[in-house]
């Protein structure tokens, strides 16, 4: 009989509608054996690091149509996450990896299907990867490269810029000679997307009272490529202001995912005027194209060359604001949640 | 001093907002001189057909953000048309060409800066040219095998399929072994997709109280390509019944034309959970394909491969009704006015 230890578990109390609250989650604590049951294929987890994504919040909603499955109330909530390896009844896995991927929000989790990348690369923080090197750092890679089809001296809008995934488009879009906006909803964020992370201009939404205005001001020649990720008014604001066979990639709508119904978009037609390509996606697709992520990310990484804000809330226990805060754009930079050390 | 002789004419009188009506264009006769002013790069047309097409609504607005020009008020109408080439000062046309493109409502027209194709085949009726073997015939051969990328075996849904666009789209479709619905609005339009063009089935959406229902029953495995004719709450059902890495190609949008401010669309979070691709198009982009679609067409209608329905007005009184006709409805098949024989 294998050691019994106590599990501290975030758990989802029932299906939410509206803004999240913390107490739409408890916190409380069970207890797990560190095994895993035998010609399982499972892995036994300890979680170091938790991933807060808008993404996670129609899982939270009971689940119609939606691509992912809805949580379960009752049951720990589930998203990406960094851990160590306990135990592993699969072949893949051994004991003392470092991997990301699926896992609960608890201290320990059994994963009987792993959908899980073991971590090859430990120079840099592990947190990391549940953001820049992990499922929002491919987000961002994928929809940009393999979306947009950016091109040298082109004008590119993000919105949710300073989050985990639009910081990093505005850094690729520099990279690739691209004139870059940001959008975000606060002073301190905007000051980050121009100081830190090199785009050419950034606004803050809230102070907006005409987006179409705004954009036109940043993008008197009209906007090439525009990364969503908020949906709403800001697209149908984009819309009047796309350029000739521009590019839109939906990559979220998080203005929407607290309706119970979805804001209208009114200005469609200027898909054809325009000819505009718009065009959603969702990471997994690329996930063959991992390796080579990888490959340019590390080097630009440790050279300094991309750089990379999380917010971090430290402990399990703080797992249910820092999720909710995402909703209010409380975070600055990417929400991750220390769960231990390893 | 060349011949004058009465022109005959269709005047737009003032901006429209809302439906168009009949009393928004009158019929006046004015005199032409049927004589290209010499250097000029003109040619003097007389019109023999003229198209009836949705987007000429846009045209009837004052044009704020439009991808062509507003019609003027005060002047004849504009749009797709065979006419008979009578003087040339274009090196490109001589006198008794007969060519298709854009020509004024009138009996004859000076066109200062020519954008027409010659038409070589003649054994076909010479109507055709402004339809199947026009501008709409391209917009559907490059709207379906150039935007929708189909492959055999998918699910087609075109809306307002009975028309000069749609009744071809439902052609091609099945021409690569897809399975296509259309809708229309009418009995006789249901009647004419599924026992003329060869839809596998279709329906008359305005006796759909439920569109989602609708296309749930037609496509109870989703569809994979939405030819888009009409726009909003048709748009809104489609989203939801779409499946994964369907296509929608933008086409046109002839719901919303007549309105103010367009309908919002509310369920575009399914291009992301489903990975689509929506994409508007306009013709002109696709006319170096011509020639390549005229060899496939031409031994097609003649082999009868190929049907085709047209509805002709005759004379140039009944443009400005055949014109309105098409906002609700009235036409069955392309709207054609006869101006006069060759």
């Amino acid at each position: 009989m294998a050691e019994m230890v106590s599990n501290k578990q975030v758990i989802l109390k029932d299906f939410v509608s509206g803004f999240p609250k913390e107490t739409d989650m408890y916190v409380t604590t069970s207890s797990i054996e560190l095994k895993v049951p035998q010609g399982s294929n499972g892995v036994l987890l300890k979680n170091l690091y938790l991933s807060c994504d808008p993404y996670m919040r129609p899982r939270m909603t009971k689940g119609e149509g939606s691509y992912i499955e809805s949580f379960k109330p009752g049951l720990p909530i589930v998203g990406n996450g960094v851990a160590k390896v306990l135990d592993s009844e699969n072949p893949e896995f051994k004991k003392g990896d470092l991997v990301w991927g699926m896992t609960g929000w608890e201290e320990y989790s059994l994963v009987t299907a792993p959908r899980l990348f073991k971590i090859q690369h430990t120079d840099v923080p592990l947190s990391y990867y549940t953001g820049i090197l992990g499922m929002p750092g491919m987000t961002a890679y994928a929809g940009f490269f393999e979306v947009c089809s950016p091109k040298q001296g082109e004008y590119v809008f993000g919105s949710a810029a300073s989050g985990a995934v639009g910081q990093l488009v505005g850094q690729f879009a520099k990279s690739v000679g691209c004139y870059v906006v940001g959008s975000a909803g606060s002073k301190d964020k905007v000051d980050l997307l121009k100081n830190k992370f090199g785009f050419d201009e950034a606004f803050n939404y809230k102070e907006e009272p005409d987006l179409d205005a705004a954009l036109k001001r940043y993008f008197p020649e009209g906007i090439n490529i525009y990364f969503e990720n908020v949906g709403g008014k800001m697209l149908d604001a984009v819309l009047l202001n796309m350029r000739i066979q521009g590019r839109i990639a939906l990559c979220g709508m998080i203005s929407q995912y607290n309706n119970d119904k979805p804001e209208g978009v009114h200005n469609l037609t200027c898909l054809i005027s325009k000819r505009i390509r718009m065009e959603g996606f969702l990471v997994p697709d690329y996930f063959h194209l991992y390796p080579k992520f990888l490959e340019m990310m590390i080097p630009r990484i440790k050279e300094g060359k991309i750089v990379y804000v999380e917010d971090k809330a430290e402990g399990l226990e703080s797992a249910p604001a820092a999720l909710v805060g995402l909703f209010s754009g409380r975070n600055v930079g990417k929400q991750v949640v220390e769960v231990a050390t390893e």
